[in-house]
């Protein structure tokens, strides 16, 4: 087989920032893709109607002409409230405990019921899922593994809201997926293909740092099995999170891991390589489809089996598999 | 209290470098001790009496007038027998897996008793302390504790051999050394004030980066118990390992941290914040003359109660606590 079409894949967790960097991004997620769910930590964060709309505005302007469905989503404030929330056109909020990754400041002190239950409760009445980036505060490679028991007390007292665990990347958590009907993850595709010893054990490469952080191999192997494994609840989301290569490579190397350019090329390659190409029109489109019940463009992406090397930068930012080689290529 | 004198310092695990770096560096080193072991990882390594004789000369024209004495060591091959080592100047032989760190790559390939034996017996023989880097190829942040069955297996089978494990990182380690006499262990500042959450758990520093990596914060505190406890198997090596600047802040970051110009201050503030200024002596001082029977020469440091920044680049290479306070200053 040297040709392979993939129909509408999505790419549920896309930060396409704003402004020139916008700019200079976009393009690789919206020739790739039919759709995506635009993260809303831009500075300032997306809290009100009129942000939203403004920032929809300036995506759809860099979309032009692709067919490419941004589908937008709020930054969480425990403020809200359904009159709020009804009028608004998003997919999901998506709820960053403060501090924990890039432009979160302004997200939840304390993740409980109390803080954020009203909120809960009304986005469950409205079918708005939630979208979370869980990890405390604590030891870095133990911060999403202390977030499970949040992610099961918000499945259990909110058992109708959707809860998508974004970017899983450490075995314990997949062990909770099945335990609520309502969780959900997505996954990206350098926790599937890189581990710590890939960003710390040789040298180290700052363009691997990203939060959640790359776990052991240990980790990598059980989110390998649970997609591989075909499983319906669990998604496509790239994470793709662009940083100019000076801010990575720096006394203060900005987290976040760019791989919109060679998303696609390096998952076929990926799933070929696992023997388990049939289960990727499941994993970056079918699956969201059906979590979040969505209807994106008629696209068609097709690969061809066509060695390329990954270039070093594109656009000023250096990509995940910089330099190495990949077994298919869009032409 | 705001003023201490400490007698004849000796940093027992330094990376001195050679050439242009030499040139940079080894003044800190110089005026704050009375005495270092050098290691002896230069490229290429130390492995003949010519080129350790050559590097001894070439560091000495850096120390000059100071009062400084330059301990050497061998980089540790399994070719070595008695008649060769019999006739140096060295006070270890330092053996280093090969892959392990900057410069190691003719190290040895497997540790074991077939491979290292002889060379191993002609040291106990003659009374040369063996120094190791003891870290496997595994797992990043278990390499340190998967080499402890091979600091077991040395330590037992050559019972008059003095093992030393160098910059030890890891709470497993901590737990070995009294199980066998002839064991001992180097501590460094940033294993004793830093842990990974200082390297990576907010945006990435790599000029924290270094072999064996900085661990766990619990890691740290066992450390800190093993130091503060006043063990006197335990001396301080400091193994300030300098990489220019840019080669920190890259795509391929080198493994190293560079401590050599505030360490007195910063071990004087550190063991004061414990406190534990009492215990200070012995650590850099009178354990390592106790256990390698040496007698530095004679060389007071006087520290006073006056605080400092550090300073973001010496010599263009970023120092540990670079921009941070230290309460005490030799001024």
């Amino acid at each position: 087989m040297d040709k392979i079409v993939l129909k509408s894949p999505l790419d549920m967790h896309l930060h396409l920032r704003d402004g020139e960097m916008l700019k200079r991004v976009g393009k690789y997620s919206f020739s790739q893709f039919s759709g995506g769910l635009v993260m809303p930590n831009i500075v300032p964060p997306v809290t009100s109607k009129k942000d939203l709309e403004a920032y929809r505005g300036r995506v759809l302007a860099e979309v032009g002409d692709e067919k490419f469905l941004p589908y937008m989503s709020l930054f969480f404030k425990s403020s809200y409230r359904k009159e709020f929330l009804k009028d608004l056109d998003i997919l999901v909020v998506k709820l960053y405990p403060s501090g924990v990754t890039t432009n979160s400041d302004g997200g939840v002190v304390s993740v409980d019921i109390d803080e954020v239950g009203e909120t809960l409760q009304a986005m469950q009445d409205l079918g708005i899922p939630l979208s979370i980036h869980g990890e405390t505060l604590g030891d870095s490679f133990e911060r999403e593994a202390e977030f499970i028991p949040t992610f099961e007390l918000l499945a259990k007292n909110f058992p109708k809201l959707k809860v998508i665990m974004e970017h899983i990347s450490d075995r314990r958590t997949v062990e909770i997926l099945d335990k609520y009907p309502n969780l959900f993850a997505t996954v990206t595709l350098h926790h599937l293909a890189k581990d710590r010893d890939d960003l710390l054990g040789g040298a180290l490469n700052p363009h691997l740092f990203c939060k959640p952080i790359l776990k052991t191999s240990k980790d990598r192997e059980a989110i390998q099995e649970l997609v591989f494994s075909g499983h319906e609840k669990v998604m496509f989301g790239s994470d793709s999170a662009p940083h100019q290569r000076e801010k990575k490579e720096s006394r203060n190397g900005s987290a976040g891991i760019f791989s919109a350019p060679i998303l696609l090329e390096g998952l076929v390659t990926l799933f070929e390589n696992f023997g388990k190409l049939e289960l990727l029109q499941n994993f970056v489109s079918e699956n969201a489809k059906k979590i979040y019940e969505i209807s994106p463009p008629q696209k068609e992406i097709v690969l061809e089996r066509v060695e390329k090397i990954v270039k070093e930068e594109y656009g000023g930012v250096v990509p995940l598999f910089a330099n190495e080689k990949l077994n298919w290529s869009i032409l």
